[in-house]
């Protein structure tokens, strides 16, 4: 039971975005750019540690959504079919920038000198360190606000894997299925 | 010294918003309607929140930027002046709000229907409620996100006051005052 009045079809946090949309608008516009904007890191790398974030914080919405959307944009980049169930190693880069994330999770005094070595020594240039502390800090923030305030978090499959084709195609902002109630609204995000 | 290259001139999350602005403005503009868009609560009230979250979260940059930021939006509030180093104790309804802001900081879920109901028996609506949550949500991004990153951390006072002036004239987007390197770039923000 949220704390807030939410839509009863808005889980997560796109119930929140929708509960206050003039601070949601800016949530959602930052939350796009971190996972969609310009990156040297692609999008399902991204995702991934969106989703590992969240996992380690123990928020389901947003560990089970960010993990939908990731597959989601596999299966759009691949011809050919990928299980949904793969557990796929990070290559040793994405392990850096795992190990990176983590610490991050933990607070920013723990990000250390050696983690960032290593993830140099994988590959990673200054923007990919920079983006993998800034959405490994955001989803510290976006977890909190998604359980702080008891959101909505379904727990069929079904319903992170349709978030997780929105998430895919149409990413955090603007556009949204037709069918769906956020079409309406175009500051809505459709997902979280 | 940072993870990424900084302007010299820029300390804190400064820095790292001129890093990459593509992000950066999303991050500053978030952070402006935070703490300066509509809101049940006062911008002081909101500093103050930004503060604590952040001393708790040992992020020196941001907790005492934030401070200064609230001193001297107070000052600009009231005709006489306010002794900078006053500890004036919270009103129950701030001090309910900074509860569930040391909630939030341990993590989503420690936010309890007891914590949220003391507050709205000192008097909080559900914006306040979300206002706090999301706001205290922020600082925990925005702690790791400078820290993680080793952002350039002042140790002078006059520099946080200096920050503080800025913060509490301009808030974290748009204008800076002529004189600041920061005038040439209207995404930059003027503290955090």
């Amino acid at each position: 039971m949220p704390y807030v009045p939410v839509p009863a079809d808005q889980p997560g946090i796109r119930g929140l975005l929708a509960f206050k949309p003039a601070s949601g608008v800016f949530v959602a516009r930052m939350i796009h750019q971190l996972l969609r904007g310009d990156s040297p890191m692609s999008a399902v790398d991204r995702e991934r540690i969106a989703a590992y974030v969240s996992q380690v914080n123990d928020c389901e919405f947003c560990a089970r959504s960010h993990a939908a959307a990731m597959h989601h944009l596999e299966l759009a980049a691949h011809s050919s079919a990928v299980p949904a169930q793969r557990a796929e190693a990070p290559s040793p880069l994405l392990a850096a920038l795992l190990e990176i994330a983590g610490a991050v999770i933990r607070g920013g005094h723990f990000v250390t000198d050696e983690k960032i070595d290593a993830a140099r020594a994988a590959g990673a240039d200054d923007e990919t360190i920079h983006d993998t502390v800034l959405i490994a800090a955001a989803f510290c923030m976006v977890n909190r606000y998604v359980d702080g305030l008891g959101a909505i978090t379904p727990t069929d499959d079904e319903a992170y894997d349709a978030m997780g084709v929105q998430m895919a195609a149409y990413g955090y902002v603007g556009a949204a299925p037709p069918n769906s109630s956020a079409a309406t609204d175009s500051s809505a995000a459709t997902g979280g």
